[in-house]
């Protein structure tokens, strides 16, 4: 149900010709009535921001956090594309705004898809006036499928909280990405929509906080994209909600599109759940959980389904944090396969069959603090390479 | 001809039964006497440090820099074994001590191969003697062919230098590593011999200068062994050498078997030479380098032999660096793709030729500043994840 879970909010999804499999690849979400609401974004920190981000970021300062549309396209990320790809990501915001009938920078803008070619604006501008019309209480799944890059699946979800007054307000969202994924973003869009009243400088400062236990603990090759965002339209028509209950609806909302995307990763055969803990800080663990996330010879393990803890020490010893090889402790499904220095006796049985599963639970104890940190993974697999080794 | 190139040096290899294929596994490089020369030492920053790594600091620090022997066995890293692996790598000293002729921490010892297994001393052990007896002037490949993993070919060099008084000095050396290959050392092994006179603390500054302009600035998967190390052993037969000279021919021969480790790198098909101009500084020049050269995505472009600098200027954006995405230039093979903001017109056929070769070079401006770096990778095809996603 997605982003149209919510009331007050319509989307679409067509197909204009961006990509030459002939998927959809345009998308459109925005208020039914074509009115602003509260809106609010998180971007790449990429130095080589896209046009697109450039765009999102400029509209967002000019109305001072409102937005009425959202414009979505893959197949083409509009990066590296430079003055002409800002003009072009600018001329699909006043595109939309003039179908939706808002003003031009009432509308935020996302590409996704290759890097460094020139958006095709002969097929995406005639499309999107049609694409305005056709949007509906019903189109969620229909852009979150026009989204969608090297993605297998669409992601969209749902999550309901309680007002202030006792009423209930509803987040949706809907996101692609498949590779490209790593903290601080990821070839990763999402657009969140709610019904709950929210100023913009909280719904930026919960959003932001909803990215950091979510998008920002996936990794799924290290590579930071240039395009990389999470939009928020806040309605405010189920009325006051409390900063606690919206933070975490939006933080659970993030984090089911998060593993959605991990499961779904390119070429992966394997989502790992890796969780440190007893660094001496937070930031510790996370360094060494990062570094082991993206250690090649770690995910090839994961790929072949061997709880290989030797690369898992040594990463962490490696990764330039607190670290005493006879204090580590290393579970895999829960059992312990190292501590105190010494291979430990497992029951090879469950220790294969967990293996074997989709999903896989590391866990890194370090022994020297209180610090913990979780972060989602994904192997590296033969299938992988196949879909990265050409752009074309 | 390898380490025994140098006059005075004697080695051998010998396969004791550690690999389950029959491969050679055992090394031994010697003064040709049995007596100590000068030693020194550049190992591993890797907190999950083996015990032999362990085992050579304390026997450099006990001795003032000093040793006799190199003590090498592959198949088996003796890594993450905890106390019984130290004993093992001080008992793989004593029994070469024993067969040389010289006392235990006059000894120094390398493992290499899996982690976290015992070491099969019943095999090594009664190994040892034999192999010190069978050790020759001819014998520094077949101790080079010993000391391989997944290498495929054995890397020995030899580069000789003018001493003070007009003579000729050697440098030979013999080394291994296929991957976790990485600034800051890799799963690398080095011996590297000479017979110019120098003393222990000079050879040590040398060699850590040596190593920082070559085998630091090799990285194939970002991965840091727990055994990387590189010795040192000067008998000074050949006389006083000037510092300059020497360090130039330390550097040269730690080069040549740095690149020979590229080309030979586990299941590689490109050897990318990548330099990085225009940097504010030379860390920020080697901070873009690296997170190019460790990034999956543009390993797999290059294993696609497809020139894409999307990949490139994205991950210099995302390296926490100085960046402008209008002043950065990349060039494959001396043919400038993108500059100015923009997809340079390039010969396609040329440059279709530069990525079909084995080796690459990609050249990168910041357009910042003056800061340089120069590093050697290689790409990720499907054959490296077939030679790591098991132990076995």
């Amino acid at each position: 149900m997605s982003v149209t879970a919510v009331p007050g909010f319509v989307a679409a999804g067509s197909t204009c010709g961006i990509k030459p499999s002939g998927a959809p690849d345009l998308a459109m979400v925005a208020t039914a009535d074509g009115a602003p609401v509260t809106a609010a974004g998180v971007f790449t920190s990429n130095l080589m921001t896209a046009p697109p981000v450039l765009a999102c970021r400029d509209h967002l300062a000019s109305t001072g956090g409102r937005a009425a549309a959202v414009v979505l396209n893959s197949g083409n990320a509009n990066a590296a594309t430079g003055a002409p790809g800002r003009a072009d990501a600018e001329e699909m915001c006043r595109l939309t705004a003039e179908a939706v009938g808002c003003s031009t920078d009432e509308v935020l803008v996302c590409s996704t898809g290759w890097i460094g070619f020139p958006l095709p604006m002969d097929a995406i501008a005639p499309a999107i006036g049609p694409l305005a019309t056709a949007m509906s209480p019903e189109g969620g799944p229909d852009a979150a499928r026009a989204m969608m890059t090297t993605d297998t699946v669409p992601k969209a979800t749902v999550v309901t909280g309680t007002t202030a007054d006792g009423g209930t307000f509803t987040v949706g969202g809907v996101a692609k990405g498949a590779a490209m994924l790593e903290p601080n973003m990821a070839t990763m869009l999402a657009v969140v929509t709610t019904d709950a009243a929210v100023d913009a400088a909280t719904a930026t400062d919960l959003l932001r906080s909803a990215v950091g236990v979510s998008f920002n603990c996936l990794t799924v090759d290290g590579a930071e994209s240039t395009n990389d965002t999470v939009l928020l339209l806040a309605s405010g028509t189920a009325g006051p909600v409390d900063e606690a209950a919206l933070g975490t609806a939006l933080a659970d909302a993030c984090r089911d599109l998060a593993v959605q995307m991990a499961d779904d990763a390119e070429g992966s055969t394997k989502t790992v759940f890796l969780t440190v803990t007893g660094a001496t800080s937070d930031a510790e663990a996370a360094k060494g959980a990062r570094d082991t996330a993206n250690c090649q010879l770690v995910k090839c393990s994961w790929y072949g389904q061997d709880p290989y803890w030797g690369r898992i020490a040594a990463e962490m010893g490696a990764a330039g944090i607190a670290f005493d090889p006879d204090a580590i402790t290393i579970a895999y499904g829960g059992q312990v396969v190292y501590a105190a220095g010494a291979v430990q006796p497992v029951d090879e049985d469950a220790l294969s069959a967990h293996m074997a599963g989709r999903r896989l639970d590391l866990d890194v104890d370090l022994g020297q603090g209180d610090g913990t940190a979780w972060i989602v993974t994904t192997d590296l697999s033969h299938a992988y390479i196949d879909e990265n080794m050409r752009t074309s």
